[in-house]
Formats: C-alpha cells, sequence, structure tokens
C-alpha cells in the first residue's frame, strides 16, 4: 500500500514532524508487521528521525547544519540552493522504521522529520507499508 | 521476524561492530533471499556501514565528526548534547542489507556499526528479517 | 530478484548516475508494486540521490564535501583515504525507492548516482527488487 501526501513547509528550513501521518497509512493499511518507507521525491528537501520533545534540538540542527554547509560558498550551480542539495543527502531522502502490532516501532524519544531546506514549498512525501 | 538486542557502550563516542549479531538473526530466521532491515531506536546513536579491517579508519570518523560537528556551538538544547543528535542523523537510524543464501551480502571490507555519540548507555537495536 | 552490476570509475571524486540500470533490474523482474534496494558493498564509495538537471550540482556536492571533509586532516588509517570512508558514510551504503507500476517513483528531479570517493576503481552495485 502506497499513499502519496502534501506537506506545506512554512519557513526557508525546518523540520517538520510527519510521525503521525505515517501512523495513520500504517494504520489504513491493516498490516501488523513489516516495513514503513517514508520516501521524498524532491532534492532539496530530506527526511530523518530525531527528538521529538525538545523543539531546540531542531533548531540545534538546522542552524548548525548551516554552519556545516554554509548557504554561499562559491557554488556553481545557478539557482543558489547548492547547500538545500547537499543537507538533504546528508539527512537521505528515505526512512524506514519496522512496524510491529500495526505501530512503528520507533523509540520513545524518536519523530519522524520532513526536513525542508529551500522553502517555503508544498513537498510531497511518499509512504509505502509492505 | 523482528529481534530487539541490547548492546552496552563503553565510551561517548565509539562504534561498536554488530555484523555478527545481525548475521545470527538471519540464520535464525531461516529466510534465504530478501532484506535485513537494522533499525536504532535511539536519538543520539545511530548506525552506519564502514571498514572491518583498521580500527584506526573508526577512529578517523569518530574524530572527524567531532571536528565537522563541536561538541560545543552556542547549542539551545539544555542538556547538552546536541552534537550527538546532530552527528546520528549524519549517519542514519536505519541500514538496509540484502540478503542472499542466509547470508548478509556485505563487500569483504564491509563491517555493520552501532555508531554511540553519547555513551556510555545500553542500546537497543531492532533487527528485522523479511 | 537480485543482480550485481560493475560500474567502473573514472575520476578519484564522482557521482555517475545509475537510474537507468535500477529501472532495468526493475523492469526485468516483473514488479509491478515494491521497493528497490540499491545497495554498494564498499567502504569508500555510497549511494544517493540527487538533481538530474544541472551538472553544477553534483561537481558543488563533492567540491563542498571536500572542504566539509579534508583529505588530510591528521588521520591516523595508513591507506590515507579517511575521508572516503567518511563521506561515504555520510551518504550512505542503500538507497530505497518506491516502484509502482513497474517504475521506480522517483520525483521529477531525481536521480540515481554512485558516489565515487577514492577512485578511480571497478565498483559493484547490488540492485534488488522486492
Amino acid at each position: 500500500m502506497t499513499k502519496t501526501l502534501q506537506i506545506k513547509t512554512s519557513a526557508h528550513s525546518e523540520f517538520i514532524n510527519i510521525t503521525s501521518l505515517a501512523e495513520m497509512v500504517v494504520k489504513e493499511s491493516g498490516i501488523r508487521e513489516g516495513i514503513c518507507l517514508v520516501f521524498i521525491p524532491h532534492t532539496t528537501c530530506g527526511v530523518t528521525i530525531n527528538e521529538n520533545a525538545d523543539p531546540d534540538v531542531r533548531r540545534d540542527m538546522i542552524t548548525e547544519l548551516n554552519e556545516i554547509v554554509p548557504w554561499e560558498n562559491r557554488y556553481k550551480h545557478l539557482e543558489g540552493n547548492s547547500a538545500a542539495h547537499i543537507k538533504s543527502s546528508m539527512m537521505g531522502f528515505s526512512s524506514i522504521i519496522p512496524i510491529e502490532n500495526q505501530h512503528l516501532q520507533l523509540g520513545v524519544w524518536q519523530g519522524l522529520y520532513l526536513c525542508e531546506f529551500d522553502g517555503p514549498r508544498t513537498r510531497n512525501v511518499i509512504i509505502q507499508v509492505n
């Protein structure tokens, strides 16, 4: 079972919690044990897992990734968003989470995050349950 | 088939070889062809694949990751371990390895490593064979 | 269905588009819906997804990754290629792409790239369709 969902991002760089969307697709699928593949079909937006409690963790991640991959750095790509491409590849375009008892087997402190690096835009998220 | 295993880490930053644990679960499952998903349900500990021969490769990886993501850098998260969160997302929380003839199809020089970035702690590793 | 393909790389650092190879294996498999796992069985070569249009994006990625992980930096590993090991772990060794209607569900601007970080060499790519 595969679903494509749309997410509107509202900032240039932003981590958006999409855990409940993935949980909903798992529930709808009726699959009790298996894997959930969350795939981002873009090149300046990725996906990762990280802390779901203190929002400062996401803020620190965004700030630090901007220090590691500066927005301006003699890039040749004329669109000017090479940093967003690089950060997306560093986070990755897919998360694969085991499913047990019809629930994502995420850790207590884990949330699933869409990582917008060149927003605001409308992004697609493909969620496939096997 | 899904197993959750516990690993006690013994240093603040440490790469622990868990290849044989994953191989054991693959063997137990009896599955001849498929995929092995190794998932870390934490936020300051990741998983990666890398060289299984010279231990200096792991040492260099840990040292260099500490240069890229310094432990202190005006982070806002009060626990003070934001660098561990970022490094974990950079390595990722899952490894997916093809299985053939009831063995992980790892390359000759590849080992599977739990990446502790905020230890020592007791960590869970979820291994699912499909 | 699993295929191992060989790729000859021709530069020290290079992103090679392998999308059509993965599409060919998906077609051959006859599988209409599922997942395609692309796995690199090496430790100084990874795989990622990124822009398939402007080649400057790949050039910027290679240049910027070399700034983030410098080739020389007091590494201990005697082979002298620790940077290649680290960059490979940062990109990752597997890409997992959903399949629909017997095609990879990649975004319009997405291509699948083998990331050579210590070439030129002959590399294997394992493509498994489930």
